[in-house]
């Protein structure tokens, strides 16, 4: 593979910095430090780490995007970049900024560590899972396929699609999912109170588990689109309702079509 | 450990008698061929199977338990009987009915496999998980520290709790969280189609996993009781009608406490 650079060793970071066997940077020191008892070559400036890059992957929030990419664009005007933010559409805009000549693809790998922050790193996560690759104003094929190439090494499944689509289907495959997390949690928190971790199995700790989202990325995921959060949610509870009803009316047909309804629609996610 | 024997020989049954060394019996003879080829020494006939057992373990739907109870205690009568179903009231009462000198304990160790059945069997599963033994009107001292004994030894953590608590706190730890897995995964596979399965990463994958809950199971569980999880999917539209309330006027103080909570509620089962 090409030289790659990684700037941000957080949990998604620094396991494609693993992963990649890449050079990597963050700016916080302390995870310079243990990115390096993680075995990385880690530069201790941004330029050292862009230097001589063929891919720079940002791993960032969204928010620190477009930043990253005139910063990085600057020093390495000649190398691909690319990103693994949650969001695309401000990645696209701010490609359109970039100088002519530099050569930029949005990125989404959809995977995620057990524990945040480099000491959950793990380059296995990408295994069998899609890698969003959105083609901006700034993407070429080579540029398209280099990326398509980190993420095929990595072990998942590069899927192109354009920045409107990407961000319309992560309401209901990240921000819905959260949102129905923390919604479930609290309401067995406050239904069973201490039976519940006393008595919580492992399918009440998966469905649950998104609820654990570290802040910060908890809140980008949840206010990236306010207005299409909302509407998913009112269809969440749409489905709630009518099983409640069903419930309430000892209708047992209505039920069993609601669970296997569900069966249907949850069988493409089994692998 | 004594002499157990495990009747049912799914998923839970097998993963009891696997790493309990149980003798197994099974109603269905390709369940038991395919029981065998795991290892497992399994009888052909339930009196076989029950033959000099000091324990009985019924791994079988909470429906067939008072049945099987019966047949256990007349062929077993100074064995100690137990079972694995998900709900404790109708064991307590099928208890009510034993011979007096029969012993039944109710158990539910808070367990699943990954695959259904013999095939998804693993005595893995128990590790660090709960295992409900709730006392009935046929247990003494020693029958209980006996089922104990065996969570056990499979390293679950056994919690004596009585049947009316253990029911009533399922509704919120098991047959909610079901609910509201098929209730998120119709609404995102109507909202985001065929994007679905092809973004779909790990988050929604465990937040929806119990609605592949197999057909029996998951009308056991959402039929345990009606009145009770019709108002426990209430509680989830309250939380989820809050959440898009708060997207709607833009207020992000709320959005944060929403998150927080969850987090704060999750944090006991993040182990």
């Amino acid at each position: 593979m090409s030289r790659i650079a990684v700037v941000g060793l957080g949990s998604i970071g620094g396991s494609i910095a693993l992963g990649a066997r890449a050079r990597g940077f963050d700016p916080d020191t302390a995870v310079r430090d243990r990115a390096r008892r993680r075995g990385l070559d880690v530069a201790d400036r941004l330029t050292g780490a862009l230097e001589d890059a063929e891919l720079v992957v940002l791993a960032a929030p969204t928010a620190a995007i477009p930043a990253l990419l005139a910063e990085a664009a600057a020093l390495a005007p000649h190398a691909v970049l690319t990103d693994a933010a949650s969001l695309k559409r401000p990645v696209a805009e701010a490609a359109d900024r970039l100088p002519p000549a530099v050569r930029c693809v949005g990125g989404h790998p959809m995977a995620g560590g057990r524990a945040p922050g480099i000491d959950g790193a793990d380059p296995g996560i990408f295994r069998g899972r899609p890698w969003a690759i959105v083609p901006t104003a700034r993407s070429d094929e080579e540029a398209l396929g280099l990326v398509e190439r980190l993420a095929l090494s990595l072990g998942a499944r590069p899927l192109r699609l354009d920045a409107d689509r990407h961000d319309r289907a992560m309401t209901w495959v990240s921000h819905l999912p959260l949102a129905a997390s923390v919604a479930l949690v609290l309401a067995a928190a406050h239904g069973a109170g201490t039976d519940l971790p006393a008595l919580a199995g492992p399918g009440i700790r998966d469905a649950t588990r998104l609820a654990s989202t570290p802040e910060a990325l908890a809140r980008e995921l949840a206010l990236a689109d306010p207005e299409a959060l909302a509407a998913a949610a009112d269809a969440v509870v749409r489905e709630l309702r009518g099983v409640a009803d069903a419930l309430r009316r000892g209708d047992a047909a209505a039920l069993d079509e609601f669970l296997r309804a569900g069966r249907d629609a949850r069988a493409p996610l089994d692998t």
